[in-house]
């Protein structure tokens, strides 16, 4: 039941990403919807909107809930969205009377979007520190190989020798321009109600909603439940960086063919060929490069999201942004390896 | 560990089909595995190339075969293909003598291809009779509302009354187009050897590869190792039938919305809105359709496919295409429901 | 004005093909489109919808009619589509009395989309002889060169040695494959009127609509125009077309880069190295395929169009269809060009 | 001889721009190009590499250069790109003394890319004129009708009332956000020479380049030729503007359709229907939309840019970008005649 290589059985191991999976499994979802929900009554109880007992009894109901995952799913098939059930189960577990209070304003899509930023916000972190190690790997090969020549290609034909610094520095780049994107970039939650204008919060909405982030560690924002940029901005800065890390695997790959200027340990066995070498890593991040670049045009295809809430647009979402990440996290996981597996680059 | 709503907990209720996954799974994937293996081994020892004492001992190793995942996941992420591992641990099961003659003059790209072929011929069989059912459904709405009078829409506006025939007959016709070709799809073998030239069986190749495919019920075919069209033809097929079930799917949501000419039973639940119904399969219909016309783009990115196998092409057709059936089939199972929910079409 | 690469006064060299370009002028849109008219009016003469009398004059004044571009162009701006004001502009034309008899029961989309038909039918049948004429190429290279040596490459690794044969069996397949579909490959006509019903034509209607298709040679069908299988299929074929030539030009330009084993005539020179020969075809095919393979996914998510026409799902067709076909046309030319010139592959 | 609607006799009514395509002429290019090299010249006599009377001269002949089309054209099939050719014909025209210092250390990629910057930037600032005319006009929209109330709709269904207002914030809200980032895209001269070392320049390189980039109106950057993360940046910046709009055209076109709650003037005729008005710009607004949204995915792709310079991947850009940018443009002309269309927004 593994149509995904990033949760395969074997695939994993080369497409998946150990660290960040979690992030995507269904108890990080449902812990961090139950998050939504406890910080959602704390900050309603805060601007007297709900008893603070009632408050108090969510957040400890949430912090220990665990839903019937088998009741979240055939509900899931019937409703589209997981959170009618979800909070059907968590209203039993609050007990009568805080079962009022909970989820008070709140809509499907505020909990499930910011379930999704709490969730990107933690992996975006560790994703810039990737970056890091893969910019410290380069400029170790620099201070190593740096003065070392490499014949310059343009068109696929040699042109003329550069310095192994000039090509490490057209790899590192885009990585350094990723990293501060990645570091500046904002998560906002979502909080709107049914229709996008907190019409049961009466004037404290805006309050509530900053609260709320806060809470969260979030970005305080405009409700965005039509209006898709953050989801789009994010998709293209992991587009981004896989695409800039499939240049890099393109070039490796180049180089391990033509075998004279580089030196990798590591790679793959064949099973019918004892004596090949294959550079495994670099074409897999060729391969992740490309899947990203096929997806961001899905999300892209979302901004198209009618009305105030289409579950048209949004579920498409959900079939894309997840694999995004994670043909992220493995791009970069295999980008630290690879580079860290280079012996020598160019010719003294 | 479930980045993919397809195999995820509670999202595969809405996205995921519990027909079809099997078929995905790596066991099935093993078995087909294994099933290759042993259908070589009797071929080769029909036209004499191995003992038929081995041949029998690697058919009967093959059909009980359960290796060891753990090895085969870290072999992966070595290797960038499993079977160099596959084939480690069916040696040892298979006796030292029979292991010579396992796997005898076959490569990586064989073994995993034509298990995709064996189980994509399986589940094309299913989804033509889910056709067939959907198309059944509409011929029932036919008899009972085919005279009944649809507002015709061009250009989101009202044109034209039609007969709910004429509808019906819009969305019958490509559904029975994709059904024929899918019964007339064919399935080739993939049996090339180390760079597709069968270097290791002589003149006895194209007899033994024959005889593979006909133990397997798959086409003979010379080997299309980087000629990549029949996947990207069984891609293409499965698009086009999302994407006509996405037609329908849409106009449904847009009957849905106006809500004078159609009547639904089933339909979601709302978190905030107690008196809604929403039409969510209309709506996922579109979804997946949406997602099958993305993910075609890749796969057709992958027939550049350079030289005798490419690592970064065929990584990519993993990253898609075992996704694109899986979202056929939810949109297969979508739109079987959802044509049998329709309790009214179109006014008297 | 020239935002097209296909058009352009000096890209269009390297990107444009002077024998297809034609096919996608206005103006032979626009003849197209009267050739409809004109055979609309005889087949409806013919089963005695108008007079034979209209059918002459409409034949006659649809012969050499060159409407008013600019008042198209502003018409277009307004509606959305070129055909009331070509109706409007031709009925003049026609004179009064003719002029009722003109486009009886037609709609716009049947005039477009028919025009397309024509001029694809014509464009297909040139690019199934070009297919032949680079498949003959690579049978003269078989019987120059096919007894060489290449070294086989499998995950950009030098694997074990091919025959040239191999290599050139590999480039040929999937062409021989695309032109038998490209010759098997039907061209229906549209006509359905207003929403699909023909509904002005009576009980006559699909003796109309064959008699149409037969004067303009093409296939009678059912309309299409929400159903739009038909554009898929053919922009599937082409994008097939062009990622089965974009394999061959990223081989070449793999055998280009690495120098021994092949030696091409032509080639690019570069303004800042004298000494470079750049494999100018073999990389323009790769860039030919991927925007194919880009294109595509455009394609199949018009395949959801909403109700009876969409505008939205029909005009993002005419965004991308007629460019993929210049694609595919540029793509041939290359491929041809490319094959010619190579003066060796392989080792002796 | 227009296979693009966006340069089309009659179809660029519909989604040209006559503001724009000007940028996209192969003039509005060679004339970029020439101050290109008339700049380059400039900052290389400032810093002694060549001399003041060169320099003179190369921007004197720079200034009126109109070269020679027809040569031009059959060049770029041979060599790739015009700039050998462009040069060529530039110092005859610059006579031979001169000649020796025109395109000192350059190659055809700055020259190119440079151009592309210049144009881009002329037209970024031109799209967040036209943002905040767009977003002017739904101010107007807000006082006029912001009380008015609207049904809130989702998945498409009825929710619950909303105001005008709130459905404007929706649409507004993205459009400011993308009129910010316009403001602040930054435009890098690419000035890289054969490999992108300035390799001719010798010490001086660094401070010539931003020299030129000063001359030039453009950010003073390291060379970019084989990191195309720029370009993926504001082709992503114009998927999102066609993207948000592209929401606004399907809100549009809904309302439309269900016709209580708006009223615009304008709209298309029928050539069938005298009776209808189409929301042709609502529907060409989605149109557009999607199809930079399909492009968006191919700019990705040639983020996997091999070596110093990859041909295959550059020319990709060529084939996706300009048109990226006209569908941007015409999706802006069409959005600001829509809103500034709207005759009445919710009822009372």
């Amino acid at each position: 039941m593994t149509a995904s290589p990033f949760d395969h059985p074997f695939l994993s191991g080369l497409l998946g990403d150990d660290e960040i999976a979690p992030y995507f499994s269904a108890e990080a979802d449902l812990r961090a919807m139950a998050s939504f929900e406890a910080a959602l009554a704390r900050a309603e109880a805060t601007h007297g909107l709900i008893p603070a007992e009632a408050a108090r009894k969510i957040t400890a109901a949430c912090a220990g809930f665990s839903p019937d995952l088998a009741s979240l799913r055939s509900a899931t098939a019937r409703d589209g969205v997981v959170i009618p059930d979800f909070i059907r189960q968590l209203r039993a577990e609050v007990g009568e009377e805080a079962a009022k209070s909970l989820h008070l304003g709140a809509t499907s899509q505020d909990v499930i979007d910011t379930s999704l930023m709490i969730r990107l916000k933690a992996v975006v972190f560790l994703f810039a520190g990737r970056l890091s190690t893969i910019a410290g790997a380069l400029d170790g090969l620099d201070r190593q190989f740096g003065h070392s020549r490499l014949m310059g290609h343009t068109r696929m034909q040699a042109a003329i020798p550069i310095a192994v610094s000039d090509r490490l520095d057209a790899w590192r780049a885009p990585l350094e321009t990723c990293r501060d994107r990645l570091t500046e970039q904002s998560f906002p939650v979502q909080f709107g109600g049914a229709a996008g204008t907190l019409d049961k919060l009466g004037p404290q909405a805006a309050a509530v909603r900053a609260a709320l982030a806060q809470e969260l560690g979030l970005t305080d924002a405009r409700q965005w439940q039509s209006g898709r940029l953050p989801i789009a901005d994010i998709a293209g800065l992991f587009a981004s960086i896989s695409g800039s890390l499939g240049k890099i695997g393109q070039d490796i790959a180049l180089l391990a063919q033509a075998g004279q200027e580089i030196e990798i340990a590591g790679g793959g066995t064949s099973s019918a060929m004892a004596h090949k070498q294959n550079p495994v890593a670099a074409e897999t991040l060729v391969a992740l490069a490309r899947f990203n670049a096929t997806a961001l045009s899905g999300i892209h295809q979302s901004l198209v999201h009618e009305q105030e809430r289409s579950g048209a647009a949004w579920t498409l979402e959900w079939l894309l942004l997840p694999q995004m990440t994670m043909a992220t996290a493995a791009s970069l996981r295999l980008a630290a390896e690879l580079t860290g597996n280079i012996r020598r680059l160019g010719t003294a």
